[in-house]
Formats: structure tokens, C-alpha cells, sequence
């Protein structure tokens, strides 16, 4: 964000076309992001809408009229935004550069390629906005802790997911040669769906063991399924613990700037020095 | 509680109603409490019994006159209430107030709506008195401590179904596309519904994919539910484990600055100096 | 235990008797116990094997014999038991008292009461001797860890299952009006069952919302047990974290006695003396 | 491995037949370990494909020609191991050893048994080579504490289950009583499987409770469920909690005896000496 927000070298009109689109400080700026969020909402409901066959049969030329508006003034917001930055090249690489463009796509898509407008409801991620307008500064902390947390056990959740699918493929193998084709496990991926829907606890119901060695091998699968789910809350729980420690512990060493000790550290760690 | 406990200035007969209503230290109060909790219980089976068909052909009218009668007292005690406490305007804006009044405007709002009175339910939140009555003190300070847990985690928890929320929309929107309307993906909301049911892990089995790639985007999002769930968990294990420590006082050591020090610790467990 | 234990007072053979019953030191005890295992280990399976229709018929009267000869070794165990304690009413009043005689009635009620005898299957209760056998010391020290952590908990827990059941008590009435009978929610406890089985995320599938509105009241339900799980987790997490930690912990004050000092602990921290 | 990796008295061809298969720092047995994983991949997704009828039936001998070209391949490679190691025998009771035997064995056994070609799904296992290839020490390291946090805590979980089994062995026979084979809890082992299904919170709803007492069980059961999720939970947090703390090491300051300062200090939070 701090590459693209150097507006001062920016002449009169982009600098004020950039404080209004990108900052909510102005009354201008926050009317902006308002009138933004309310016309993602709507054009979201609009695409909900017009998936229901009830309604798209009665209102379906209104609701395409909507969209094509709703399209048009988000096409127009982006190249504003292209215009108004000094670099748009780092805009358009950011995160919500490309939830933007995503999100005007669909509709053009869809000229080309029949149900291709459905995939804009990508434009719900550009709902992430709301938590910049609100300033909700404490949110966006909170957000931090729990990405944090998952950041950094992000290695360890690889792990687990990785033993969980090579697991499932055992798993849902051996189902397949219990099972057979005539009870509904006709093939190993399949099988292997039927292996996740049993750990994860889903349980569709969809495909069940019907032999008693199958509903032997389910119970194990389900018992497996019910302990091993401590796992990542475990891995969680421990790293969201440090995340939460680090936040309270941001405090500054006046002899050697290190930042990050403890809540109820007296002496700085590294240099020896009171705090 | 503290603006309605002020009894000081009542008239003699007001005072002696509130003690009863109220309060549960004389035997009056303990035994009004105690019927109380009895008739509630009372009013809440007869409304369940009422719903089953073949209860309600067979005693239909005997119910009918039960929770009238029921009512009426409710409406006795809801006005002795009002009458009893100095500021009647704060009672009825209490918790407890309000839980009041909705408990007995179901059954008068059945005389113009027919069904209504099955929202009388809400008695059941009328049991929480018994915490009171029964001088479960420790049960109080108990759910003080879960009640901390979730109001310091409200932040996160916001944080975290607003995340799930978008992420059930585009899932859900994917699998509309995937699967479409020939597989009972009739409408996004629906698919929502659905991607909503698998992310949970409850898995009701009445919506299930049906293509290869549906059942590959359906054990993405059971693993994602299986692993997210972690987060929450997270959350309010560490929040739970913050409440339960503040709860128990943190103490510092004057000597060695040391702070986690146990409630019951006379001398300081690592200088020996006392506390 | 303790007051079973006295034998000193016993006559030689009781005291015999008592060593073999009751204790796993000597080889004949040892071997008395593992024998008692393995009984009631088959005569759990006999049980189970009689109530499979296509094994009833074949072996019926096979297995019908084999229980009575478990039910009338148990029987006899039961008795020597009695005869060999000083206090008969001590062991008969103790846990494992009671579900050595809960293991035999269920065969005689039989005679009485047909079907009574899979109550039986109550003797599982007795595996839990087989830890004793084992000399499984370090398994009853983790055993305790957890029943101490559930102990710590359970004034937590009560308070967090009578807030689920006033939730979902009120969730199935709300249920019960939006779909009606129409849709399978025939009756208010009923449709408290779905509540329970949407919230606790099992979702069976045996009834599901069919109207829009039931299935976003039940979208918020599921969200909502997706999000409160996390509560008994949290509470149980941080009451067998300081359970451990208890464990770990025990260093006796040579001064005062006291026990129940931290790991780190170098001083009492009651008396201020080291440790 | 240390007995596997004593090369320097092998045969200089031995030695470099070695450094190819085992190790992965020269370019020779980079490429070899990259290339093992390809064909170990290509033979999984090769098993899956001939266990899917439509394709079967039109690339049947294709995919049966590969299999026994993996197969071959995978034989050359696992004599060339027990080659080039000085003792082969420790490497063939090594955990990969037995993997890279079971990895050949079933196409073999499908030659005398139809079907256990499907066994070779096993093979999924030796994709755990993987970690070594990439170098992924770090992911080795949180593999580490995962798995000593689960080991740390096998007794207690092995208490929960066998607790669990008792559990559901109790419950499922009452339900049997409860239900009976007219609403498809035709046996006690049936039941004891519905039981397992509705604790884990899987809920396939292929067996549901009809009456209404047996719906109230249920309830009992889902709400168990729920709560007791929480124990191995909790366990496996606290232990993994005490894994990561361990991986950081305790050091304790010799002036003030406080130990729980980060890996990364070098000055006691506490007192300020030199740790």
C-alpha cells in the first residue's frame, strides 16, 4: 500500500480523484467507500437472484439491466483507480487490484461464454473493503492475530493436511476392496470421497458400508477422524496463544530498539538495560 | 440490578413485594421463586405436548385452558413487578424485564395470529432465574468466566464468520456452476445452503455432489471446514485461558518482579520474599 | 479401596481367598485375573453374537447355555468377593461393587423379562479391571489427569449444556412454525431433536428444512454449533493444562508441608523457606 | 539411518550406487529421487484410473501394461537398495523398507488373488520421501513436534478411546432395546456402529432413531459427542503446547532461578544478569 499511496507528486485533480477513491479520511472519500459497499451488496443479491429460476423467469431482462449497470460503474471505479495512482501497475498487482478487475470480468465473460456471470460473485471479496471504511482499526488488529496465527502454522497444517490425504487414499482403497462396486464404492476416488465425508465427520450419508468388515473399518475411520481433529486445533490453539503474547508484548528497548518482549519482562533480553 | 434493588424508599407494603418478587433470602421470596420455576416448566410443556397432533386432538381444550392460565399468572407477576419496583421503567428494560413481557405476549398475540403461541418458548429463557434462586453462586462466577471468554473473543469470532460467510458465498456459487440445477443445485443461495451444511461438517446428505468435480470441490471445502474449525477453538481456548488466569489475579512480585504468582502464594516463588 | 483393603484381621483362607480375588501380586492372583478378563470379554461377544438374527437361529440354544455358565461363574466370583472382605457392604456399595452385580442380574431378570439380558452388556464396565491387571500404573496417573481436568470443568460444563439446551429448545420451537408439519416437524420435541442434530453437527439428514426460511434459520444453527464447540474445548483445554501442570508439580515444602508448588518454584510459597 | 549411511566401507560402486539411491545432495541423486517421486505418482493415479469401470473397460491392458512396468521398475529399485547398502537387513526392517516392499508386493500377489492389485495404493506412503527430497527441514522439524506432542499424549488417548469403546458398546446395546429390529437396528453390533456414527458427530442417517425414547437417547449421545470432542482436544493442545516449548528449550537464570525466558534472549527479563 505504501508505494501506491505517494501522492504528492500527483497534479491537483489525481490527488483529489485519489484521496476520494483510495481514503476515507475526507467526507467525500467515506461517502465513496458507503456507496461502493452498498453496490457491491445489491449486485451480489442481483447474481442470487437471478440464479433462482422463479425469479429469473419474471424478472430476468431487470436483473440483466442491473447487472450490465452494476458492470459499468465498477469499470468505470477501476480505471478511476488505474488513473488516479501514480503507479497502476502496483495497484493492479495487489490484492484488491485483482479482486477488482475479477470482479468486473464475469459480466464481459459472459458475452462470450454462457453462465460465466455467475462467477462474479468473486465481487464478495470486495466486501473486505468494509473494514477499511469503518475504521475498525481494532478489527483489523484482531484479523492480524488470527492470521498471524495461521502464518505460522501454516508448516504444520501442511503436515497434517498431507498425512490426512495420503490416509484417505489408503483408506478409501481398502473401502473399495471391502465395499465393491455393488454396495456403491464403484471406484477408488470415490471411495476416497466417501473416506474424507467419514473423517472430516461429515457424513453425507450418500455412500454407507453396507458389510459388516466395511462399518468395522468406518468405526475406525470415524474414531480416527474424532481424535485427529485435535490436531490442527491443537497446532492453532499453541500458535494463536504466541500470536496474542507478541501483541500485548510490543515494547521498545530505549538502548538496542528490540521489540518484541514480554508482558512482564523488566530488563531488555538482548542488552541487559531496564526497560 | 443495583438501579431496581433500590428498596429504601418504597412504602412498607411495595417493600414486602419486592422482598418476594425479587429477592430469595426470606422464605416468602425463596418459596415464590421456587413455584415460579415450577409453573414456567409447567407452561413449556404444555405448549410441547399442544404441538404433537395426537396430544392436542385428545386434551386440546384441557391445554388450551392450562396456558391461559398459565398467562394470566404470568401477567399478574409481570405487573406485581412493575408495581413493586421504583423505577418500573428500568425493570422493563432489563434483560430479565424484557424476557418477562415476551413471555406472555405470545399467547395474546395467538388470539389474532393462530400459531403464535408456539413463540411462548421463550419462557424457557425465563429458567435462567433458576441460577438465582438456587444460589448457585459458583455457577455464576463460572459463566462470568465463559461469558468473559466469548466477550473478549467477540472481535475474532466477528472476524472469523464474516470470513466463512464470503468464503461459503463463492464456494457455494462455484458449486451452482459445477453441478447446476439437474443435481439439486437449483439456485446459489441454495448451493450456499449447501456449502454452508459441508463446511459445518453436519453433512445432512440431501444436497450431494453428483459430478466427479463437485465431489473434488466438496472434499476441498470438507477438509477446509475440518482445518478452519481450529480457528474458533483457537480463539476461545486462549481467550478461556486469559479469563480464568485474570480471574484468579495477577500478582507482582515487589522484589523480583516476577507476576505469575498463584492466588493462594504468600512468599514469592523465586526470591522468597513475601508478596 | 482402603477400607476393603484391611486383611490383616482376616482368617488365613479368607485372606487366601482375598489375595487371589482381589489382588495381582501373587501368580495365582495374576492368573485369576486375566482368566476373569477373557470371560468377560466372551461373554460380552456371546451377547452380541445372540442379538444377530441369522446367528440366533443357528446357535441359539448354543449361546443360551453359554451365558448362563458366564452368569453362574460371575456369580460365584460375586459371592467369594463378598465372603472374602471384611466389610461386605464397603466392596458392595463401591463402583466396581456395584457393576459386578449390575453384570449378573440382567441373565436372572431374563427369566422374567424377555429381552433383559442384553442389559447385560453392562459387563463391559468390568473390562475397566483389566487396568488393575496390567499394573498399568502410568495409565491411571493419565486417567486421572483427565478425570481431574473433567472435575475442574464440569461446573463449566453444566452451565454451557444448559445454555445449549435452552437454545436449541427455543431454535426447534422457531423450527417447528417455519416448516410445520408439512415438512416433517411434526412436533415441537421433534423438531428440538433436528435442533440438536443440526447444531451438534452430526446432521443425520432424516429431516431437513425445506422452506427458504427454515434453511437460513438452520444455516445460522449450524454456524452457530460450528462456532460453540469451541466453548467445552476451551474450558476442557485450560483445566487439563492445569491439571498437568499440577501433576508435574508435586514438591512438598520440607517446612510446612504444603505440595502444591510450580515447577519452577524455588521457594515456598507459603512460608517463604526453600524448596 | 546411521547404520543404513555407513558408506565408507562399501565398493566404490557400491559407494556411488549409494549416493544416487539414498541421498539427494549430488545432481545424480537429485534427478534420481525427482524422478522416483514422478513414478510413484504416475503408478497411484494409474491404480485409480483401472478402478473407474468406463475407464477399465476401454484402457484396461494399457493401464495393466504400466502397472507391471512400475512394478518392475520399483523391484529393480528396491534390490538396488538392498545392494548398496552395507546391511541390508537393517534397511529392510526400516519403516521405508517394509513401505518399498509393500509397494511391489501386491502386483505380484494379484497374479494368485484377483484384486490385490489395489493394495498398491500403499504406495501413497513412499511419497513421504518427498520431505526429503525438497530439503524440507523445517517441515521435518514441525513433523517433529507434531509427533512428539502425539506420543506425549498416546496414553491418555488410548484411556479416551477405550473409554469411548466402553461408551459406545453401553449405548448401542441400549439402543437395540430401545429401537429393536423393526426400525433397523437389527443387532447389538449394528447399533454399537450408529453409536460410534452419532458420537463422532458424523451422522450418515442411514439409521435413525424412530420413537420417540429412542430420539431422546440420542439426543444424549449428540450431545456427549459434542462435549467429550473436547477431551482429546485438549489433550493433544497441552501437549503440543509442551512440544514447541521443549523444541525452544528451557533455560534458567542462575541469579533469579526464572526459566521461561524466549530461545533468543541473552539478558534475564527478571534480574538483567547475563543468562
Amino acid at each position: 500500500m505504501s508505494a501506491i499511496n505517494q501522492k504528492q507528486d500527483l497534479s491537483p485533480r489525481r490527488k483529489k480523484l485519489y484521496e476520494v477513491i483510495f481514503e476515507s479520511d475526507t467526507p467525500a472519500g467515506r461517502w465513496f467507500d458507503i456507496i461502493l459497499i452498498i453496490i457491491i451488496l445489491l449486485s451480489v443479491i442481483t447474481i442470487m437472484l437471478d440464479s433462482i429460476r422463479s425469479v429469473r423467469s419474471q424478472y430476468g431482462s431487470l436483473l440483466f439491466y442491473a447487472e450490465w449497470v452494476f458492470t459499468v460503474l465498477f469499470t468505470i471505479e477501476y480505471i478511476s483507480r488505474l488513473v488516479s495512482v501514480k503507479r497502476p501497475l502496483v495497484y493492479a498487482k495487489s490484492f484488491f487490484g485483482i479482486v477488482d478487475l475479477l470482479a468486473i470480468l464475469p459480466t464481459y465473460v459472459s458475452l462470450f461464454i454462457p453462465g460465466g456471470q455467475y462467477l462474479i460473485v468473486i465481487r464478495m471479496l470486495r466486501i473486505l473493503r468494509i473494514f477499511r471504511v469503518l475504521k475498525l482499526v481494532k478489527y483489523v488488529g484482531e484479523s492480524k492475530v488470527i492470521l498471524q496465527a495461521l502464518k505460522a502454522s501454516r508448516r504444520k497444517i501442511t503436515v497434517f493436511i498431507f498425512t490426512v490425504l495420503t490416509l484417505v487414499t489408503i483408506l478409501g482403497s481398502l473401502m473399495y476392496l471391502i465395499e465393491g462396486e455393488e454396495n456403491g464404492f464403484t471406484s477408488i476416488p470415490r471411495s476416497i470421497y466417501w473416506a474424507v465425508v467419514t473423517l472430516t465427520t461429515v457424513g453425507y450419508g450418500d455412500l454407507t458400508p453396507q458389510t459388516v468388515l466395511g462399518q468395522m473399518l468406518a468405526v475406525v475411520i470415524m474414531l480416527l477422524g474424532y481424535a485427529i481433529i485435535a490436531v490442527p486445533t491443537g497446532i492453532v490453539t499453541v500458535e494463536m496463544s504466541n500470536a496474542v503474547k507478541q501483541r500485548i508484548g510490543i515494547r521498545k528497548c530505549s538502548n538496542c530498539s528490540s521489540d518484541n518482549h514480554d508482558e512482564d519482562a523488566v530488563y531488555c533480553k538482548y542488552c541487559g538495560r531496564i526497560l
